[in-house]
């Protein structure tokens, strides 16, 4: 199997915080979290596309339409935003495995039709002390 | 001249807007970075003291005694949060640049006190693509 | 499949040197990495996470009760040590593989109680230039 | 299962042309990876080794052993070349994806031989924002 | 003093051959990195500008008239290119040290006339092991 | 000014004691680096050379004379090792400050003849999070 992984960034705000939940659950689960004026995070994001290669270009994925589906769908909706301002959280905590979750869902439609390969994983990389992974096998 | 830098992190938002200049002002200055929700950075923040070693212990300040000072001046009051609360940053649009010369006030002086050495230059680390540094010479 | 990924550090020394070799048996399959007064790195270590999101939190591990186990289990007792010392290493070599699998042995049970997940795999990384994983497949 | 994954690096320049193809259809292709002078990369290359330890040493393979094998296929090979002069690649264009599966061909009989693991993985890490895996199972 | 450093990247090729001397006096010289037929870097680039805040922004030097002026002025020129193609290299050998001086000369008016700064120092990281750095004080 | 900075590696252990100490004052100044065993790190060194281009290479110094006198002078030496094994810590506590000034003494010389320039700065990096550096000024 092979497969390319791109990896871009997108600097973001967050807050842990459920609307299920009272002001001091919120604070007992979430701890600092949980601040109602948010705190962010360079955000890594990495799109690994595995499956064949086109036999006339020797790429699973051009690069440059990977790009431009993770712009369009992603990096312009969540760059230099509050996440829990997007639709996607408006009911969904924006923990990082949330996030990385949606942003497959995002992805793998466009991507599955962009190349000669399939989504198989989308990792988020909060801080450089943890990372979140997403994958689908066929 | 023999420095020790030691490197500390901080997840925090932040907001690039000046309350002396209108909403249109703020946009065209600031563009996406004015978004009124804030956004967020893993900041990084480097320490550097320079000086004589200690000649009993060989350590220019002892490193424990400057991550405390560290952790309760700056890390205490900015990890987790929105930069724009605090008070340093009140009338102080909280670019890196105004991030780095507040951190360096609250810091010289007790870090001179730590050990043999002088706090010699605070560096902030907004992004890997970007970075920025205040230093004062004796 | 979703899973977290949590990295931790922890400065130690070892020894590679097999009680049931000689010493010139040792030299000649270790090399420099058996010379008796030990050497060391700057272990990072990964601890990955995988099953299902709680619903409630959107969370696989409560962050803090991962860092709790890991601290407790292995860098309290790791960091700063000479594996040798270590009771896990009086009848094995600390080469990596070995502590990869010795870790992944002390984490698995406590990580699997601590939240909607198991532990996948564990990562020891022993320079920039190798790493070592171990994982387990249900 | 327990791996073992080694990195090396070698600076090397490719161009991104297809002989099968004309100018035009290059250039609308490969963008400016097609500059018939070409451009380089400081690439990296991931060997990852996967299977038993060997009782007697701990190891899957002996690190030099490995060494040995990546240095005289490939380091040797492409280390401040181009790409394309190499007969692997006078019919095949250098894309990372074709990197990477000619580098496993190469490298998998010898690392077989050389421990009690099997080549499991190569990945060649072209820029800081792309990656490249080739793996197969047994 | 307080300095803004940004990074940027490109990809390209080089040949260490002087065209004052033979070939073998450019091998001997240069090892493989005379090899005619180039070999490449993802070369890094840092810019730092140092001076004062402007007052109404709180930058030394907007973000996007930088990041512009290294597009415009080095990115569009070297990326993805052979550096020996250059103008600025046909009498020149394209050493690290000499992009440094290089980018340096044509950063300097340009960036010194688009914030409060000067542009104090110029990086270029040719691989993660080595750097080269050209200032100039005022 | 322009300068050239080559990054080495060395894996070493060493132990925080000095003589002149009780063993309770050294496990109260030095804490968990007291630990008579000793820890280890993957010590980053960074040997930065600065002054005039060679006309005739373009080089401050031929990187390979630089590495040649690196790997003799200092890698054979400490790599691999208990630092405080070697003569230079027999009296010295070998903190990353000492090690810093060490290293200095011994490469100044041979690098001041080795090209056209001079040894500017050592850097120690113990750990992702610290780093030490000496420099003398001409």
């Amino acid at each position: 199997m092979i497969s390319v992984t791109r990896r871009y960034r997108f600097p973001a705000a967050h807050v842990l915080r459920s609307r299920a939940l009272s002001d001091a659950e919120n604070v007992s689960l979430y701890g600092q979290c949980a601040n109602p004026s948010g705190h962010g995070h360079n955000y890594g994001l990495e799109v690994c596309v595995a499956g064949e290669r086109d036999p006339r270009t020797g790429w699973i994925v051009p690069p440059e339409a990977c790009d431009e589906i993770v712009r369009t769908r992603i990096l312009d909706r969540f760059d230099h935003r509050l996440l829990n301002d997007d639709p996607l959280f408006r009911d969904l905590v924006p923990t990082a495995e949330n996030i990385a979750i949606a942003v497959y869902r995002e992805l793998a439609a466009p991507l599955g039709k962009a190349g000669s390969g399939r989504l198989a994983r989308v990792g988020i990389i909060e801080t450089p002390r943890n990372r979140f992974d997403y994958e689908e096998t066929p």
